[in-house]
């Protein structure tokens, strides 16, 4: 294993100094390793936090900022925070207004976030919680019962980050983070394994020539393996997954998402992008905004994922909203 | 090799396609291969351009946009592009207030430039030139004589943009161009080789357990190999050569950029740019912004540059600008 690390059992605490000392907008609590914007709390405004396994960045610490994140909790690389981590950036986002959980569904992420909404309910703080489920790929998985969350936690998090900005009430963002899960689908594929620093070897096995077909973010294993195929037919096994469990009709209006898992170079994304474009736009769909780039990733993972919002009108103008952080940034 | 791409000779044009898809604010030519502000020429505002081989996005294309770049010129993967391309983008961005070249230093690309300048000089159009040569490693180097241009050109881009939104003329956008790139240095650690599509294997060998210190932006070989370090050394190696060769003083003032090559998680980068601040603050520099991501790659190179910049009011003045680019966006 070669990484820029110093010890494994560092990775996640060293990171987060750099965040501190990139980003003083950010108040990093190293003691209870959460991410603060360094203005919150705001009062009368509803909290947003998410959080989850580190190693996915800029998931999702990169996204604490005006229009979308009040806090992040990174757990340790692809660890689950703990409770206590999550009611303390509960606590450090509350204006009075509630506070709004987004937690992508991973068996550990949800039992933990959700032991820390009854704590901090015991507090007084109300806490409504969004369930981010919208990776087509598989049923269940090694790490989730159900769907796991991937990409759509960034339009989650962005659209109702938006919402709660405009001073809605917490079971307003709540809904509209729920809306955004629903009409979202995600699919991805890998190239390789990624490596933790724990683990110091690739997670799984994949050969040369073969690669993983809906593959989870901590390289859980997708649908089947196949061999290496021209980007073109990946694009496509990507929106025709996506559309078989998320239709959508000619007219319809979609955000999308090509994103890298963290190894791939740009130069690939775009190919796949206009794949991607030329696909829906035979489809009759309208693609009125997108991202290209590395959003959420699992470590150097080689691969990527495609997400697909279904949009309306609303969505569409949260989206445009201004949005002011270290991994997203516009209209401000 | 695993890529996501269809076949190695249309990677370039497929991912430009991708681009001009993806970005409706650019102008794609996809039979000169360049790409344009949509809304380029600018009467009487001196138009900006730079490129060189493909494989190190977003430099360039993606810092096309308000405040940067009027055109950025790709050539195939790790290639010049061609003094007809370089003219193309010339003309295509010309307001009459002639173009400034922004070349890294590379043979092949200060060869064509230099070609697409005489070329235009033809048809009546002022051409200055700034040369991009900010990497302290190696003084030559396989594919340059003299120091090569790496993570400063962002930067010159940055800056050279800023003041060329301002109406200033073609020789003081150069001249602040240069005065970056004099302002500059950079140094680069590999931990992998990276893998062109046309030759579809690693470009050089690296054992399992060792570095590349000083790498060029193409796996060129850098000052020696050693073995893996922990990232607190290997920031050091990079500070402490950066200082050496343009020294900084206490109360000095920077612009820094953590670099990925391509292949290296964000987390990591973070960590770096932690050991980073440190050491400069140790130096009694401050640092006044800072980038940490992927700005100018080697394709899935695992690896990182670090840019420190030597800044003053203007060049912060100008750093600090609006600029609304793909890749680099702030302030509008």
């Amino acid at each position: 294993m070669k990484k820029f690390i110093n010890a494994p059992e560092d990775v996640v605490r060293e990171a987060l100094a750099g965040v501190a000392a990139a980003h003083p907008d950010l108040r990093v609590d190293l003691e209870n390793q959460i991410i603060v914007r360094s203005d919150a709390p705001f009062s009368g405004k509803v909290g947003l936090i998410s959080g989850g396994g580190s190693g996915h960045e800029p998931l999702h610490g990169g996204f604490v900022g005006r229009g979308m994140l009040d806090a992040a909790v990174p757990g340790e690389v692809f660890t689950s925070p703990v409770p206590d981590q999550i009611l303390a950036a509960t606590k450090a986002v509350d204006g009075g207004a509630g506070v709004v959980h987004i937690v992508k569904n991973y068996t550990g992420d949800v039992m933990n976030f959700q032991m820390a909404a009854e704590l901090a309910a015991d507090d007084g703080i109300t806490v409504e919680s969004v369930l981010v489920d919208d990776d087509v790929a598989v049923e269940d998985s090694t790490w989730t019962a159900g769907r796991r969350g991937t990409g759509a936690t960034v339009f989650v998090e962005k659209i109702a980050g938006a919402l709660a900005d405009e001073g809605a009430s917490a079971a307003d963002v709540a809904a509209v983070g729920r809306r955004v899960n629903e009409a979202s689908g995600s699919f991805a594929v890998a190239l390789t394994a990624c490596t933790t620093p724990a683990a110091g070897k690739p997670g799984f096995d994949l050969p040369e020539d073969e690669i993983e077909v809906g593959v989870g973010i901590h390289g859980e294993p997708g649908r089947r393996r196949e061999k290496l195929k021209p980007a073109k037919e990946i694009a496509a096994i990507a929106v025709e997954s996506i559309l078989a469990a998320k239709p959508m009709a000619g007219g319809d209006r979609a955000i999308v998402m090509v994103n890298g898992l963290g190894g791939t170079p740009l130069l690939e994304l775009y190919i796949l992008y206009g794949h991607v474009a030329a696909l829906l736009a035979d489809a009759g769909v309208e693609i009125v905004h997108k991202l290209v780039g590395n959003y959420i990733t699992s470590l150097d993972m080689a691969g990527m994922s495609l997400t697909i919002l279904k949009a309306d009108d609303e969505l569409i103008r949260l989206w445009e909203a201004p949005v002011v952080t270290p991994g997203l940034r516009w209209g401000a």
